[in-house]
Formats: structure tokens, sequence, C-alpha cells
């Protein structure tokens, strides 16, 4: 089971979603070929990712996560590597058919990937390539089916994890900061961290009706947004600028991952 | 790791691969997403049909193959039949964006898989069964790229599988009387198994030429065939006539997969 666990295939999956709503969004249902490809390369590409992720971390986690498959022994971390070569090597050569732009951007997220876990986890500029890697996921299915309305899941993205992230680099504050890693809450402190979390969701909250006003969403659209993705987002901002405490702060991070996907539903009514 | 093994995953990638080879005979490399797609709906299609042969035969498993991941208990029998019913799931979704003859083959594949495993193993039809669903992976290729040259492959592969079958249910005559199976070994005698599989492979013999006598592959083809394939097939043939024994059977059986792996190559160069 480790060998499953160790790429968070529900992880993987929602990559794999978002990036048919990178092409539904205005769209309506497209089920090509090159889309679901797109979405498995998605897949593969999370995959990849979270693989990096755990092959770097296993020392971190021997202390925060200790049942990981890494950190607990259940899997040969020789395998875990050749798996996460075989899976760039196939993203790769899957992004080929696809055309030179799909191709570009898997190659850059693969590297960025990379980079990450090597190196940019452990800077305060961490927050912001995980934010936009996972955005692009909606790009990808864009480009793939010649959508430019992909813009807006990725913005409401980016809006959506950077705050996430950084609510959950509070909370990591102790184990990161045991590790030498100097998140932006522990270079800003919590406070300002919650500030900072509070101005982004609010820059959501003025970005969200605005596909509905270009009229390139409907009002189904809009409609789901006010009911469920607003209330919660408003919710999650008031709390943090009452400088919320760490049992909180799990549930806040909980609510933007639910009004994120109140979100997708909306865009692709 | 018994969740990869499960799946056969090597056995997974040859089909991926084979159903490339449909589309590639004659035309050379072609590499579209849909055809990459289709590759995958193959592996994902084989994957499906080791866990389900594995899921039916784990009482006959806990003599024969005590090690396979079911019988062992390295994986639990629940989580499998998800996996089974996840994989049966996607391939039909994945395949209808491949328009209709695509998805029609993939479910009747899917399906003939299931009733293989649960009725067709223990028959002799068995054989001829297993032999048809693999060649149809070239079928898959072949209709993604409207190539019809992939009947070519399907039939080899037909002629090759065939007595490969047979020849390792004379290797499993012990193991399947005791099952109550009842295989053309068991049914008609060593002797005539071993004749019939060296007609198969004579009229393989005749058949792998038919493509560079049509003017359909190059001469490389036939160079290669008559280099790597015709010794081996013939040699198998006169060693099957000789009435072998046990022993010599595994090592025939593996000459006639790595003829096959020749024809393969032949076909795409």
């Amino acid at each position: 089971m480790g060998y499953v666990t160790i790429i968070r295939p529900l992880n993987c999956a929602i990559t794999f979603v978002s990036v048919l709503v990178g092409a539904w969004i205005t769209t309506g249902f497209i089920y090509t070929p090159q889309l679901i490809l797109a979405g498995m390369i998605g897949f593969i590409v999370c995959a990849f990712g979270n693989i990096v992720n755990d092959l770097y971390d296993i020392e971190i986690d021997k202390i925060n996560n200790p049942d990981r498959p890494l950190p607990s022994g259940k899997v040969n971390k020789k395998i875990v590597i050749s798996l996460a070569l075989f899976f760039f090597i196939i993203s790769i050569l899957f992004s080929i058919s696809l055309g030179l732009p799909v191709f570009l951007l898997v190659l850059g997220v693969l590297i960025l990937l990379f980079i990450y876990a090597l190196y940019f986890k452990k800077t305060i500029a961490g927050n912001f390539v995980v934010s936009i890697i996972t955005g692009l996921s909606f790009i990808l299915g864009g480009i793939v089916e010649n959508n430019s309305a992909c813009i807006f899941p990725f913005l409401f993205s980016f809006f959506i994890h950077m705050p996430r992230e950084i609510i959950k680099d509070v909370i990591d504050i102790k184990g990161d900061k045991s590790a030498g890693i100097i998140s932006l809450p522990i270079l800003l402190g919590k406070e300002r961290s919650f500030n900072i979390s509070a101005l982004l969701l609010g820059i959501l909250c003025i970005l969200l009706p605005l596909p509905y006003i270009m009229k390139i969403l409907h009002l189904q659209y809009m409609i789901v947004v006010l009911i469920f993705a607003y209330p919660m987002i408003i919710y999650v901002i008031f709390r943090l600028l009452k400088k919320p405490q760490e049992p909180v702060l799990a549930k806040l991070s909980n609510l933007l991952k639910i009004s994120m996907a109140a979100g997708l539903v909306a865009m692709i009514l």
C-alpha cells in the first residue's frame, strides 16, 4: 500500500479533475482524448511532485509524519526514486504528443516541483511556488482546449492556496523552526501572516464575481458562489483577523478547501 | 508493493506498447494523444484483467503461487476489488472519448476478461479466449489510427499465444487436475497437445511472410523475421514433435515469447 499512498492518489485525482475544469469553464463538458490525456499527465506530474517531496522530507518526516511510507520504511527508497524517474519520463513523453506549449508547461512544472522540494520549500517563496503550481493544472486544461477562461480558476486557486499554505505554515511553526526552515510566519510572525492571508482572501472576494460581470459565466455560477463560497471565505477572513489559536487553524484551512470545491462546481455549471 | 505487483506492471506495459504497434505497423511512428490514451486504456484494461484473474484464483494460488499478493495476504481483498472496479469504470469512461468502436471494443474485452476469469479459464476454450484478448490490443491501436494492417500483429499474436498457453497448460496439468479444471492437455493428452501447438506454429510460419509478399511491409521486416523469429519458431516446432519433458517446456514457452518480441520489432522497423 505504501507505493500507492506515497503518490497521494486523492491529490492526483483532484489534479486530474482540475485539468478538465480548466477546459470546461465557460464551455461546458468537453470530452476529447487530448483532454483526458492531459488530465492523466496532470495526475502523473502530481504523483511525481508528491514523491519527490517525500523523498526530500524523509528526515523531517521521521519527526513530523513518522507514518508516511518512506520514514516508516514501508517502501524501498531506491524503488521510489525509480518510480519518480519513471513518472518524470512518461509525463514528458506523453506531453510531447499534445504540442509544444503543453510540453513546455509540463517540463516547467516538473522542474519547478523538483526545485520546490529541493530548495524553495525552505524559503518564504515556497508558499508562492506551490500555489502557482497547483493552479497550473487549470492552465494545462485551458491550453489543450484553447480556452483562455482557464485564467479564472487559476487565479481563484492561487488566492485560496496561498493563504491556506500560510495558515498551514503557522501550524507547522514549531517543526519548521527545529528543521531550520524560514517560513513566512517564522519571518513575519503569526499576526502579520494572518493579515496577509486575510488580504489575499479579500482580493479573492473581489475577483470572484469578475467572470459573471464580464458575462463569461452564467448566473448559476454567481448564485453558487454567493451561497456557498462567499460565506465560508468571509468567515475565514474574520476569524483570521481575530488572531485564532492553533485548533481553529486546521478548521479554517479545511473551510478554504471546501470553498475551493464549491467554486469548482460553480464554474462548470 | 503488493498493490503494484498484483496488476503485473510489465504485462500492462507490453499491452501499452502493443497498442502503439497496432497503429505503427506499416506507417512508422505515429504519436497522437488519441493513440497514447488508447495505450493507457490498454494498460488499465490489462491491469483489470490481471486483478480479476488473481481474485478468482486465490484458492488455487494458495497451492500453486502462495507468494502472489492475494494468497500471501500482502494486500487487502476488499481494496483489490475496489481497484478492479475503479479500473473497469475509468477504462470505460476514457474509451468513450475515442469513439463508439473503441468504446465497444474496450467494453467487450472487459466483459470477456471477467467471464474468462470466472468461467472460461476452467474450460478448453480458455486458451483460445486469452489468446484472442491478448491480440486485441493491436486491434485497439489499429482502430484508433484507422490502420487495417493491425490485423497482422493480431494474427501473429494469436498463433504464438495459443501454442504458448497450451504448453503452459501441459506444465500445469497436475495443479489443474486437482482443481478440477479440464484443460486441453488434460482432455486430449500431452502428445496431441504438442501436435496441435506445432500445427498452430506451422500456420504462423506460413502467415509470417504475408505482409512482405503483399508489399505491406518492407524487406527489413522479412530479414528480421528470417534471422530471429523463424529459427526459434522452427526449433520449438521440432522440439514439440519430439514430445519434450517438463523442464524443456518452460524454455520453449520463453522462446516463443522472445520470437514474439522479435516479430514486434520487425513490424515497426
